[in-house]
């Protein structure tokens, strides 16, 4: 086990927050004694890769555990090269805070010891959620969480015992197991509770893209759908819905995650709303002598200012840092998240930051939202590729609340810029201000977000915006009356490509370059939805539109390709 | 001509700040009078474009004058959609300021007429600089700042009559027509008076890879050669160096730009020491009634406050909707530049934003350095892809002042990033706090600015770095004596890669995993020179060394990568 009896420093849990924190503490600290404890065989292991492990794209596993130069981060590498102790295998049972001592048991031979603390750091992770539906055991039925629910789902694959998956759970992970699905060609089935995949973080309008995505890639995508039951037949699962019953060969449980809180829980640390453990700026919880980073912990929404989970390796890294310093008698702090989160779906990438405007909306904040498509670089460059994004913000002080993006172009840009500009309270004005690298196999001689900046200030002025997706009913119901499309594209093969309600009657076709001469064709009392490419032409025509006086035009938010994405 | 005497606003200029300052304003305020004068018959085309279209990836050069959706963007275009007036073919020979008119002359006819305004802007964009060396005049030595001479230049290269190609300056222009030159596989030379590629905003140790790649290309690469004078054999160009001589089929003058401020400069108004047009940061010029925006400004540099030149199109655009707000009594700020600029060289991406190295030694500013490479995205994942980085930074107080990135991987997020906090005056902390978008398909849990950040951390603790190349008599002079390489790669092919001035004798390899355990072998009157695959090791290696009492130990930033990239 452990030559002492003590440490300086106890880290329990090590995937991300714990071998970062052991990591950067001893060299900050190279003479404290760091003993890490961890109950699984792999450590610091690419959690995150397991997905593109599960579809092939990573070859073995040990890509996953190994170091870019190809050494196995085992625990004679972390004592060699990092400077601390890692034992595997040893699970800790209980928390002594008076004593400052942990109990810890090796899970292999089941005998405990007691292993006393200067500092302890709880670096626990979470844990997968619940079903909150019955569900009969088996090795087919599987959560996505931990090496040996990736490694047996590849065995199988592999060995061709996969013809057919269902996947429970539209979420992140749900999402990328459904893309690896589609790397092996199986009959596969998403389901998601919500009406929309990827409901923590996207809006259905952005949302659908995910969906239409993985859809022209086979998958079957059953959103609003809630599970019922899943059992075996003749060994085989089933999952059980409303109105029907998918049998497959193997099930997928991706119904998110919790903190994994139970050890801070039972020896009295404070614990938050949402589950995760309490702690303050310098990651330290109610007791003075512990910290705790990562998954396991809640942190400040710096959007909302309350309290919530974000569990994210990118967050646990950082956080594995500023619990160093702090031990190391440096002062850091971890100030909140905004929740940046990327996700590849198939030939489309998906990412977002901030509030959703689901949220806003639930928690009563003050909002408004623009919508665009854009090239990600000029059009004439060949490798050119369209984006949509929106944008959440606050209409009364210009703050920025929100992006979303999806599209096949570069929009990892966007959102990490969105994100440097959220952690400082960026307003409508930042985006203005904003120098983006310009060069054309790049970007546009403006990006994105400085169009979107100016959406912004256009609605200001009165400019009405609708959701992209060109959804008639929607639209009505936005509008509160029936309306006219008002189609102003030119050159770009308006009758090849119109949005399939068009019907003879509720559509005008009038090209932007002759819209001031045929002007007066137009009835100021009727609602006008206005039509094109990607919405920036609208955005123009709603300009002539207004100073003539019309009042009750719209713009479908990202235009055609808003449809077509 | 027009059919009027006056204006509310005249516009002299048409590429970029020029028509966007007219679309938007004539957004913002339709019942304005609004001409734009533009001496070529061009408008508003992507300039910035037609290095790919001397390359041919751009097929015709209608698509840079064309919209996205197939309109020319011609005096119609502007009338129709836009809503203000564009005469091309006009040259604006005066101005006066007492009388508020401009004399406008017709290129074609030779007429001219007085054009009254109510409020002027001048967006005339910027020229060539002349050649500082005697050139004799030549269809076939041309500089690249026009239309015509991407035009006839291509015609040339398509009709076979190019069969050889010197670029005199190795600026972004010339590089990026040396890039286009290895599309067409001309035998071509590229020449620069500096001893590096890229003078303006990179650092030589970086600017080095630009070299490179060309020279992979195929390109050959003349820094530190000073152009004697460019005379014609029977017709043909030479291109007179020190100590030789280059003849060739064709040759590019790409020996920068300065503001076209000459109509600025007769009618007096104020002009800066670089010889762009002074404004305020609602770019007004010394004149109330005169606005100017684009080349031919001199604006704020954020890092240093003073003014400088900034010949970049993304400004120019944002300064034309900064000078319609303020016409149309709103207001809006320009603050200032950073520099923000990428490149494409080849295979490889080259960015920069803020100070270099070289423009804070010579300013006088207080500059740290760090250098590092990273892989884009996880090593594990398929397309991870190198890049190599270059922080400056302030160490009293941590102020950010610029960043440099080239390789195959995404540097544009990180310029984009690092150029929004330039953009609010920010410090490592705000590294430390940034939030990236993670997933492995486009990052690693930690972004390689968050490595910058620890590395300017550790630097203030004792760590020594030297720029990337491992060129043994530079770092022997930075050193100040001499050293012994102490290689600690393991696993990585450490037999088949090393720098070539490894001899027996001046090196060791000791496996970063062994280092703890052979340090007794090590003398700590000796410096050492760390060297692995990225920095990142010896950064770790570092830290033990210190730790054990070692204080003339020295990483080569960037390791094995940052001489093999």
């Amino acid at each position: 086990m452990i030559d002492r009896t003590s440490s300086d420093v106890v880290i329990i849990g090590g995937v991300a927050a714990g071998p970062k924190t052991g990591a950067a503490l001893a060299r900050r600290a190279p003479n404290m004694k760091i003993a890490l404890f961890q109950r699984e065989p792999y450590i610091s292991y690419g959690s995150c890769g397991m997905p593109y492990f599960a579809s092939g794209d990573v070859p073995t596993f040990g890509e996953l555990t190994r170091t870019s130069y190809g050494v196995e981060r085992n625990p004679d590498f972390f004592r060699n090269t990092k400077g601390f102790d890692v034992l595997t295998g040893i699970e800790v049972v209980s928390i002594d805070r008076s004593g400052k001592t942990v109990v810890v048991k090796d899970i292999a031979t089941g005998k405990s010891q007691t292993h006393g603390y200067g500092t302890l750091v709880i670096a626990t992770g979470a844990c997968p959620k619940p079903p909150p539906f019955p569900v009969e055991e088996s090795p087919l039925v599987r959560f996505f969480t931990r090496p040996d629910d990736a490694i047996s789902f590849r065995k199988l694959a592999e060995s061709g015992k996969i013809g057919s998956l269902v996947i429970v759970g539209g979420g992140y992970i749900g999402c990328e197991l459904a893309e690896a699905a589609t790397v092996w060609g199986f009959d596969t089935t998403i389901i998601e509770r919500e009406p929309q995949l990827l409901p923590k973080g996207f809006d259905k309008e952005i949302a659908v893209y995910a969906a239409k995505e993985l859809d022209a890639g086979g998958i079957k995508v059953r959103t609003g759908s809630e599970v019922k039951r899943i059992f075996l037949e003749d060994g085989r699962p089933v999952v059980e819905l409303k109105d029907s019953s998918i049998g497959a060969d193997f099930v997928f449980l991706c119904l998110g995650v919790r903190p994994e809180s139970g050890l801070a829980r039972d020896c009295g640390l404070e614990i938050g709303e949402q589950g995760g453990i309490l702690v303050d700026e310098r990651l330290r919880t109610s007791d003075t002598f512990i910290y705790a980073g990562g998954d396991c912990v809640e942190i400040r929404n710096l959007l909302t200012g309350e309290r919530a989970s974000f569990p994210l390796g990118s967050l646990a890294n950082r956080h594995g840092r500023v619990i160093a310093e702090n031990i190391a008698g440096n002062q850091a702090r971890f100030r909140g998240a905004s929740g940046a989160a990327l996700v590849k779906i198939c030939n489309i990438n998906m990412g977002c930051v901030g509030l959703s405007e689901t949220f806003a909306a639930e928690a009563g904040i003050s909002y408004e939202c623009v919508w665009g498509a854009f090239p990600d670089k000029p059009d004439y460059y060949p490798e050119s590729r369209e984006i949509v994004l929106k944008m959440i913000y606050d209409p009364l002080d210009g703050r920025l609340l929100g992006l979303q993006a999806a599209g096949a172009g570069d929009i990892c840009r966007r959102i990490d810029v969105f994100s440097s500009m959220l952690q400082r309270d960026g307003r409508i004005d930042d985006l203005f201000d904003f120098e983006h690298g310009y060069a054309p196999p790049y970007s546009e001689a403006m990006d994105p977000l400085h169009h979107l900046a100016s959406l912004a200030r256009a609605r200001s002025r009165g400019l009405k915006m609708l959701p992209p997706g060109a959804d008639s009913s929607l639209y009505e119901e936005l509008i509160g009356n029936k309306f006219i499309w008002l189609d102003i594209r030119e050159g770009d093969k308006f009758e090849e490509n119109r949005p399939g309600h068009y019907e003879p009657g509720n559509f005008i076709h009038i090209p932007l370059g002759e819209l001031r001469a045929k002007i007066g064709g137009l009835d100021k009392n009727t609602s006008y939805v206005l039509m094109c490419g990607r919405g920036a032409r609208s955005y123009q025509a709603w300009s002539i539109l207004q100073a003539a006086g019309f009042t009750r035009v719209y713009v479908a938010g990202a235009g055609i390709a808003g449809v077509c994405l």
